[in-house]
């Protein structure tokens, strides 16, 4: 494996591999999704690369840039044991001139909406910095996670748009055994915070489960992921008996969903749907403490999967991997449906659910 | 040479060309100047390739996309002759979905200043469009001529900071025997206006050899520029004296130009300067009758060639040619000199200036 810390190291260590050519972009911080993409790579493509680059760019005020880990040494041992041929490990200064000036705008919803509403700036940073490592590595295939759906649908939008001369492949969301989605930001969590995390993976199944009821729509998904995100224990009829009953047994109250928002959009353009269609996608933000959680399912779901769906389900990956299944579903359309788009607004909490 | 109407076309045809590959990127209505552009890539590169788009999203409202002279049968005859082996050109549907949505911008002065200013958008079309060109046609080296200087700067600045594989390369503007600068717009001028159309290169010399005095400011080069350009005739005291003796003669009153700017800027970031240096550019842009033009000299001349400049000039294209003599102006510093950036500011006429 060959390190490259400069544009022109790079592009002479990538002159030399054969084709196609695999680009893996990373922000370092390896886990297993990470090492799920280079597979993915290494699968159909002759070599494959990969970046290691935490992009000032698409950070905002007060989000978590300094902190944002950092462990390049390991980072590299596991690229070299996933069998990336050439990183590309630049400094900023490298990437990004004293003086430089030019950024990648994609506008429209797939960038305005959800993510880019709640981070002013942040797909700007991350369209420029996939554009330049796409104009330095020149790969045949670009593999991105599944977890990061918007921003997913954004570089699709880019590439298309600037006819950058590569595909966009989608590699599945690779979870915790307790369904959490892998994140480099699941470091941030707390003990106590780790364990309610993957609520929010259960709340999409339920979301999930809800389309598959007969004329469900997005407004009835969305209610029934927002319920379950706030009331995750059905033994518990509210929230407020749930945390009374922890009180009396003295077992300190879990942490709290703050919620960011739940949608139902289109995967490719983040339009918020008013009726499910065969490309509906399931999205929600919310943070534990400073910690920001995003996750999303496919509403085109094996509906067996999902009724056996437990607090400990083992068989999350599985039930992840299955949406590119054929039986898609199509709901009945009432006649008296409400149409308009809806999403879990940001602040408009139910009763029980406290902030 | 080839025709290519699609990105897919156009890269299969390319595919094929040897290596370097020149790019003449072109709104056709093409002239000497587009001519001079292929000439260059011919002489440095193994294959060139021209593109022949009238960009939509670089023209303003109300500016003169849909009068914009098209003949794409002369176009690419001219071409062909030239020594193109292959001509991109697309539709505008080609280029751009019903949806996208994706723009490159360049900040800071370079876009922001004179011609940004003057025409809001514009930069931001032109940067998309040729990155592109750049994604699309891949060339190792992209010929653009210095009559756009302001673009050319922009497009360096482009080129730079997304990375793009490939150089650019400046080519001298091409002059009519009378110092007209070549544009496919000089086909919209009334023979009244392509008479005096000349005036704007003359003031840029009287400019220039003003930047030759000891101790000359960039406010001193543009006070000299602006009035030569209102008093063109140096036999009369003032444009008011010039009137008057044509209608005492009978003859109608000749065009009038109104002025956009006057300005000496860094040919790099177009910050206007305050002192002359190696990379002061004299730039201005005014309108005859419906007619924008532009121009642009450097201020490095070789004094002789200026001083013998006449009214019917037929050396111009040596002296454009000059500009990389050896032979450097360093003017000396009066410290009492004025040190903030001028400019000459629309609508500040002097005194003599008509609008």
């Amino acid at each position: 494996m060959r390190l490259a810390r400069t544009v022109a190291e790079a592009r002479g260590a990538l002159a030399a591999l054969p084709r196609p050519l695999g680009l893996v972009p990373t922000m370092g911080a390896l886990h297993e999704g990470h090492v799920a993409l280079v597979r993915a790579a290494r699968e159909s493509c002759a070599a494959v690369a990969a970046s290691l680059f935490v992009n000032p760019t698409q950070f905002g005020a007060g989000e978590d840039f300094a902190r944002y880990p950092r462990d390049e040494a390991r980072d590299l041992a596991l690229f070299e044991v996933a069998g990336v041929d050439v990183v590309f490990a630049p400094s900023a200064a490298e990437m990004y001139a004293a003086d430089a000036s030019t950024t990648v705008h994609v506008g429209g919803p797939v960038a305005e909406t959800l993510e880019g509403a709640d981070r002013p700036g942040h797909f700007d940073g991350v369209a420029t910095v996939v554009t330049k490592l796409f104009t330095i590595v020149a790969p045949d295939v670009a593999f991105f996670g599944q977890k990061d759906a918007q921003q997913l649908a954004l570089i699709r939008r880019l590439v298309r748009d600037l006819d950058l001369p590569a595909e966009v492949a989608a590699v599945p969301t690779v979870r915790e055994p307790d369904g959490l989605a892998m994140s480099s930001r699941n470091a941030y969590l707390t003990p106590e915070q780790r364990a309610v995390a993957p609520d929010l993976y259960r709340a999409l199944l339920a979301g999930r489960a809800a389309a598959g009821e007969p004329g469900a729509l997005p407004k009835d998904v969305i209610a029934a992921t927002a319920m379950s995100l706030v009331m995750p224990d059905p033994r518990l009829i509210t929230e407020g008996d749930r945390i009374a009953e922890m009180k009396r047994e003295g077992s300190p109250v879990p942490p709290r969903f703050d919620l960011d928002y739940i949608a139902v959009v289109d995967a490719d353009t983040f339009v918020q749907e008013a009726e499910l269609g065969s490309r509906s996608l399931l999205v929600a933000a919310a943070r534990l403490g400073v910690t920001r959680l995003i996750d999303n399912l496919e509403l085109t779901p094996i509906r067996a999967s999902i009724r056996s769906m437990s607090r400990n389900a083992s068989q999350s990956q599985a039930a992840d991997r299955s949406h590119s299944s054929s039986q898609s579903h199509t709901p009945s359309q009432s006649p008296s449906a409400h149409h308009s788009p809806s999403a879990y607004p940001v602040g408009d909490a139910t009763g029980t659910k406290g902030r």
